[in-house]
């Protein structure tokens, strides 16, 4: 079967689930947008800049396994590599396609636009090579194996993959497989994966306290619920990571809360530190708390699970997924019965006092009877996914935060990118003023889409986060207070929206049951104090000095 | 004499002309913002989004002589990423300096935010290697050497250095020298400084027609004032680059026009094809014209002078900096009698007609009357930059645009920047809807910081400069069409600002002679037909896409 690279390329993407390109056009890229719409169910999304399309690519492949983004050569990609560095960090597959000069000008070293004009075309290859998995460019002999290979391997590492495809071969005829491309993982070594299970099982059978740690390789690698199976025959308790949380039930029986590390709730604290059989889940990254571990977990694992391989005490069984893993688990592990269930009490939620400035806390135990099942909420970094880690969400209830890498302004073109994969689920944001001004543009694209999230912007006037961390009152904290309600009709003029400004916590009710009436867009500032924080940031703040100055840093003196 | 290792830095910054660093907080530089603030006569400026901060860093540099950059780990130094390669690529002298993880998390690899959470602390390293001329992670024992090296190279090379400054050691005293940093280019090699200089004058004396071809070293290496007595004495007619318009004066007798490869008038064809002793200066970018000619310039160079040597015909003496070749052979060549000058006559500009729809002809032909001497243009790349070839501009106006690297969006920033440096001079910035909404954000810094730019947004509801290479009535390069003149009221509520929208001729008049009373920022949006533009972006279009596609693309087929 003949068909051109581009198509080729694009009829690859669809057969793997991705049906939207988020990228900005670029001279080089052109005639690849002209093939992505050759290609049935698959379309082009362009966004206001390249970092944002891969903030988006990223959210969408949280919620639909696998994104992609495209970009032009040189100013494109390293306008991008901060998202793509960020999809890396939190193991998010993101097919990562750069139009880039015609090869036989990189042949002969031309001194092209968007080049140094020094005849180098590695130098940004060398750059994204430290950031993906795959990094390759696609030549009309290499084509077909590269962007299986490239697809293949960002799908099973959950990892980016970078490809470059020269401008003039991109419309080339070549001999393409009839056969469709089948994501498979590889099967686990069968001696490696009976001894492993054996060997788990055993420790289970014997374990008075055994106990799991859910981080987001249970979310990426697709097996929630059949991890949710296996807590549930065994009766194993469970926690959380802050970067695992809301993957398997918050209103569980047997889901104890999130832990971070020293700060944890007492229950959280025993079940993992008295647990005799702890299973935790990859990457395990616990730096972020109130007290930080980052040389790793401060209690002994007894299972450690990573994609393709499994510690169990200090064995290491190579060979061995996950998904396979947990299934035979389930098919051996004896049937536990359930503890009696105590009847949940719902958290005393007070009424809002007239007239009463809203506040953090108010907020925060307000809005967690916000959400329904099903709903995903996105939080960015500072106030509003650290405050977040102590909110139950409902079951079913997706969550999109940027914790290991942390950039802040993620956010916004991540509900972008979720909301395209996923737009029949309600999307609701936080996101704070510092992290909004970042990738503020996104709205457009959101709002001129059509979508419909509910976006609560925290105005406290500057990074409170690093306020908690160093400088309280200095005004490298501080930011512009600009007129936010008033940006959605100046970003989306034609677009129906509903803008509101909220000062007190009567307000905020009110605001709440407004938007439950709305079919649009709804874009809420809520107005705090510069120095309101959630209790856990105000921890956070001077355990992240220590950690980055030195117990001895200026955090002490100033 | 003691010092700490911060106020060090920031002294040497000061030392060497800079009063600004550009930047984002994040919690491994707020200790390094705290003693920007102690040390006299530099200012942070903290900007919405990092990749702004490099542009803006950039603008600063182009003005002042150097610049400066302060982000944080990972997602600030990948954010900023493109516009150091793009300062790279404009051989533009940026310091980046970038808050790190503190010393000991290095060594020990630990897995912290703002990592890949992998141990791997080289990995933006780099990335940044491809791109600086200095990269270094600063020790206690290492400081002084390299900061002094990081700032004296990037310095003379008009390269960006990159240097890492773990957290925790910012604030340690360390014994510095008690003398200034004194920037100083390497002298010649006297032999073949001397060498050099006669060849050239002896081409120059046998020559019936010499010519010199300005770039962008001319404005780097601050040798303007030199060059502009050479060509006066010897009466040197000379012709600019794109990359190095308005550099030289376009209202000298002598100047004759940018050269532009075959689409170049007559006159500026025949000065550079039929000289017999043609000069040309580095780095001779002539990509990017109507007739494109990426492997070099179509025609012989006779003289072709570099930072720091030079060919003079196959000759090549290293070790020669431009500056002395120029100051000696000021010294030895004849003085040649000025040819009667004839009266320049003013381009003929039609009055505005009534109720005609503004278009790019009328817009560009009449924009050259509204600059006055000592003026600052910045032009964004793609119509505006295309279209202000061909504008003279008066004496002493300076011209800032990224024709090599050619980020959109990079204006917007570079005009904070450059503002900043001198904010006493008028500058006035051309740019399109599409660059425009790129780095929105950074409207607000400019306006709240009370800087006072003439702004021309052209709204031409895309990407115009794309449609003329591919993809004329595509979607995918439409962009939102935005309510940009609600933008100023929305982003700095509380300034004083001049907003309008410029719809016919008669409009356009009537804004510039308004402009002229205003002592406030005025933001103006141009509305253009999405397929209207300069004639030279008609035929520069079509040549991109032979360049991109080949000869036999898809813009020969669509």
């Amino acid at each position: 079967m003949q068909m051109t690279i581009g198509n080729f390329l694009f009829m690859r993407l669809r057969q793997v689930g991705i049906g939207h390109v988020f990228g900005v056009p670029g001279d080089f890229n052109l005639q690849l947008l002209e093939q992505v719409e050759e290609v049935e169910g698959i379309e082009f999304i362009g966004t206001c800049n390249e970092l944002n399309a891969a903030y988006a690519a990223d959210g969408y492949a949280r919620t639909k396994g696998i994104g992609a983004l495209l970009t032009t050569y040189g100013v494109g990609d390293l306008s991008a590599v901060c998202g793509i560095a960020g999809s890396r960090a939190e193991h998010v597959p993101v097919i990562f396609i750069s139009g880039v000069p015609p090869l036989y000008a990189i042949e002969s070293r031309l001194r092209l636009h968007h080049s140094l004009a020094e005849g180098n075309f590695d130098n940004v290859m060398n750059c994204l090579k430290e950031f993906t998995v795959v990094n390759t460019r696609l030549t009309p002999g290499n084509a077909v194996d590269e962007i299986d290979r490239a697809i293949h391997r960002c799908w099973k590492e959950k990892k980016p993959a970078y490809i470059q495809v020269p401008s003039n071969i991109t419309y080339l005829m070549i001999d393409v497989p009839g056969t469709k491309l089948e994501l498979k993982l590889p099967a686990s070594d069968p001696e490696r994966l009976e001894s492993a299970v054996k060997h788990i099982a055993g420790l289970l059978d014997k374990a008075g306290r055994p106990a799991l740690l859910v981080d987001m390789e249970v979310d990426r690698s697709g097996i929630a619920k059949q991890v949710s199976s296996l807590v549930e025959k065994r009766q194993i308790p469970y926690a959380a990571l802050r970067t695992g949380k809301a993957i398997l039930s918050e209103t569980h029986p047997l889901f104890t809360g999130v832990y971070i590390g020293e700060a944890s709730t007492p229950p959280v604290k025993d079940l993992t530190e008295g647990s005799d059989c702890l299973i935790v889940t990859e990457p395990c990254f616990i730096e972020g708390s109130p007290m930080v571990f980052p040389g790793g977990l401060p209690v002994k694992a007894h299972v450690y699970i990573r994609g393709y391989s499994v510690t169990v005490e200090n064995e290491v069984y190579e060979g061995v997924t996950a998904a396979e893993l947990i299934s035979h688990l389930i098919g051996v592990v004896k049937q536990s019965q359930a503890a009696p269930t105590q009847p949940i009490t719902a958290a005393d939620i007070s009424a809002p006092e007239p007239g009463a400035a809203l506040t953090q806390v108010y907020l925060w135990s307000r809005i967690g009877r916000f959400f329904y099942p099903g709903d995903i909420v996105v939080a960015d970094n500072g106030t509003s996914n650290i405050a977040l880690t102590d909110v139950k969400l409902p079951d079913n209830t997706g969550y999109i935060s940027q914790l290991v890498w942390g950039a802040i302004g993620y956010s916004l073109p991540a509900l972008l990118g979720s909301m395209t994969a996923a737009p029949y689920r309600r999307h609701i944001l936080f996101i704070g003023d510092g992290s909004f001004q970042m990738t503020v543009q996104e709205l457009s694209t959101i709002l001129n889409r059509g979508l419909k999230p509910v976006i609560f912007l925290l105005n406290n006037r500057g990074y409170t986060i690093e306020r908690y961390i160093l400088g309280m009152h200095e005004s490298y904290n501080d930011i512009a207070d600009w007129r936010y309600s008033a940006l959605p009709k100046v970003l989306a003029p034609d677009i129906e929206t509903f803008s509101a400004m909220v000062k007190t916590e009567e307000d905020l009710e009110k605001v709440l049951v407004e938007i439950e009436k709305k079919d649009c867009a709804c874009f809420i500032e809520l107005c705090l104090d510069p120095e309101d924080a959630p209790e856990a940031l105000k921890t956070f703040g001077p355990c992240t000095a220590d950690l980055d100055y030195g117990t001895r840093g200026p955090q002490r003196t100033s």
